[in-house]
């Protein structure tokens, strides 16, 4: 992440990652503070066994762009709305309009969890044991779904509508 | 692709996976005017053997979107500036926009170049052929900014400009 | 509603529809997490007797419109402004910019409450007692503001503004 | 539709209503210049038998909200992009966001098309023959589709992609 | 204005008014809950003796537009950022983008205040009074500014630069 | 207006004010190219002889608020849509937002016409004869409409819809 | 800067400048409110010895474009978000989008820290003292972010994720 | 520039910066494709001489940003309306919206004119031939606009406004 203020954002990253058993680190590193350190980083990435890199930034947001730029990682881009940020726009562009040879796998506005998970589809794209666990959670989702589903058409809203039966 | 006149741009996708060496299969597949024939593609894709998806569309897009809820493969959306669209915010927002669970990795505008790229990184994530097959093309990028960088140096630009000798 | 957090904008909905003697069901589903439930009830629903459909969902919105693709009923989409919007766009974008063949009739930003209504009107095209009722519900929206119009020129504003007499 | 220039893009409702077999008519009543008579066509339209109305307007776009404030009926909104529009975000704003108690059924940017399809699937949500015809309908758009992919299937793009079998 | 809860905005277009010695009445006309009440309004309006007329609204914003077709008087338009409004684009838009022939002098988002002052300048291009008021009034802004200016320049801002000495 | 430029859109004003029977000048000042002459302009303006002023200009456009902010005539602000702007949005932001104190009567992107209309209807509140003539312009805009709508009803569209009779 | 209350955003401005050893006075100048003022402060800058202007405004922010208009110094403009902003969209582009022949230097939205940063760096370009305090807090940016990055690594973030050593 | 194309509009650049007597290298820097070169630039750029630096990039435009972040030079950054931009809202958004700390001195979207401009200002802020030729060039923008008005004044604009005479 490009600052420890985008922690707040950034967290739940690290939170599904751990659920869906995928391995990671989580540092700071800023394009605009300390562009060496972010070289460093992108270009040792894959030497270090690094799959993927999720990198998160408000504004003008070029840590995932410049970090894309020096590895041939996949590169998850998190655009953070920012304190001073114009509704977000300046984080999805900066991260999103990548030109031709430089893609940025851009999620939604503080979508880090997103993040985590897109990380851990490409890790599942190979190792078969994140795909079972992405495969899980995908249908806990569904679950917690069903549920909601279910004790609104029992008990309906808040009166009392004719809750849906699809048969 | 959602449709035949996606083709125009989503044929970049197909070009620079070909030029990495990546093996792809490309249809139309509409979620709007044929929902069974997309269920039915999300669905086998894992199993058919593939990696990451490449979708894209354009307007309301819930291509990309709606795949990725079927799948736990990587699904990579390509918004496509569609007639009518309004100025491509359409596509573009109803991409990225997903809620949490269900990441796409969004490229830019009418990116379906980057989406083959991105796709190609992922697969050389654990491929290294594919992995190396990207350095070069990193190198050749590097190497065709070089040369034009030489040139308007050397001749300037269409008076003459001192270039520019980093040492 | 695509997701019990969508009840606090959709309850009006159904608050609406109760005053305006139209029988409804309500529910969950979600275009993203339960595709098939979503499948079914679109698919379903013209056979159980519905004469419209009211979808609300918020962010990369697919509910309303993957819903018009698998039904020849009306579609009512309400794009919910919800956490981690870009202010609605993307929830306003994502319904209303459908393609060519399939519509979805989109209300404002959270205005459940209209969508309500246009169900209603959409019954009451063909059945004079919601129709009538509709009247009514108009006749005393009229009668509101003309007793706020009546206190404002009778009582000032908080001085003594001239009041306004049409004759 | 509010002008005559709008009729380049409200022609494909005429022509969709047309081929479903819905019976409509077509006239100019602008909000702005014929005030009085859009006033006659919205009070007079359940009387004279219509179902539904769709109007079209670019702009400042009024007409489609000023007729629902004066009818019980059904009102579907083309949001027209006029000359001098500003990227059509008038037309949409001011045809969509209408005040609590007053619907708009709105479609996206020039999208009269999905007006006629709309109106006819309000027309079908009682009428058996019209419900039928949109039946039919949905299915030739998805054999387009069908059609197109089995072409780029068996034909390739340009060059030889592996095509898509489901199974 | 156009609702009870324009008034928050709407004040201050009175208050101005009184300050600036301009005789004026203030009620609630709605265009879509009371077309006929708002045809009355702006039909009368110019042999009631008005010489230009304020009109506030919200969201699709059409009661500026509708008054403005119905008289010849100059109509002056405030955008008010209502409840669910979309950052108030929509209110902007539906009010200043005005077809050819019918136009709204338009203020700034929630500018009651400017918009009674340009109905006092339009006054004041005829009767003196209210010129030689509107002068005043503009002196007074001056002198207040110049007061904010001398305290920095003497005082600081909070430790001390030097301040600004034109001469 | 600013610019020589501008004259493609402004000639609509001097038009319409010519056809209006408004006597008017027209003159180049640009406020961020020749300062001095505009100031000169709007302080002289008053004591000229003239009622209100119209000024139109592109992208961050001064024009319009720094006339304002130095007389205390009706200021009516075109505007338009240069080359290099944002799609109008720069234009028409710098010229509607003004602040409290000083506000500027803002038309349509491109609007010149309405700036004239609008000038006609601030001399026309007061001038009978002016008044006399927006009113026949009115009406003849009624009666162009009128014609259209008879046409299209009489001769159908391009097939045979059924015309709109209103009684 | 245009009023008193843009000193919330401007203190930074001072606060940067003076912790980067640059002199600098502070006023209020209001373009709309004390234009003379405002053309005094302009055409005197560079005899009374300043290197370059901050100028910050908000809403329609004209002060920064017509300083520069009257100077030959360079003009920083920070737009400031103004209470009735429209998410600072107004002041961005008000500053921004000048035409050619008269630059206005842009920053971020309520970027006065920047704004004066950048001062100070054409001050640095020829005073060297200036340039090296530049560096240093170039280095103390640095140093902040290595620190909050080995807190990070070391303590991790509140589980214990694996910190990145970059050798 | 970030790449060839750019020259396009950069072109402007050099040629007013000729014009004005600054003395000028023009090269192409990538942020993207050539990081190191970037750096290289970036870093030995002061020492090389130069006072200021104009970079010029679209899309998700980081080269202005990224050379920022490793100079104390000031930064001169020019927003291109790149193929395939959003109506270059993200090469305006990624260059204008950098973070505290790290200013980018952004001019109008392709500005490249008022770059050049802005690089002469800070240039003459200190050097004093420079600021003549500034001074010399702001009279010829006054001549070019005095003469326009005089013509028009003069002859009218196609028919016989009367012309302004300020006195």
């Amino acid at each position: 992440m490009g600052s420890k203020s985008d922690l707040r954002v950034m967290q739940e990253a690290a939170d599904i990652l751990k659920e869906l058993g995928v391995i990671f680190e989580v540092s700071i590193v800023s394009a605009h503070r300390t562009p060496e350190r972010m070289i460093d980083y992108a270009k040792s990435a894959r030497d270090r066994g690094l799959r993927a890199i999720i990198a998160g930034a408000g504004g003008a947001a070029h840590l995932p762009g410049m970090v894309a730029s020096m590895t041939t990682l996949p590169v998850i881009g998190v655009p953070v709305k920012s304190r001073n940020s114009i509704d977000g726009w300046d984080s999805v562009l900066s991260i999103l309009q990548m030109p031709g040879g430089v893609p940025v796998a851009t999620v939604a506005l503080d979508g880090a969890k997103n993040a985590g998970i897109l990380a851990a589809q490409i890790v599942g794209a190979y190792e078969e044991e994140v795909a079972t666990k992405l495969a899980s959670y995908k249908e806990e989702m569904k679950e917690k779904v069903l549920k909601s589903a279910e004790d609104m058409e029992s008990k309906g809203i808040d009166r009392n509508p004719i809750g849906f039966k699809s048969n």
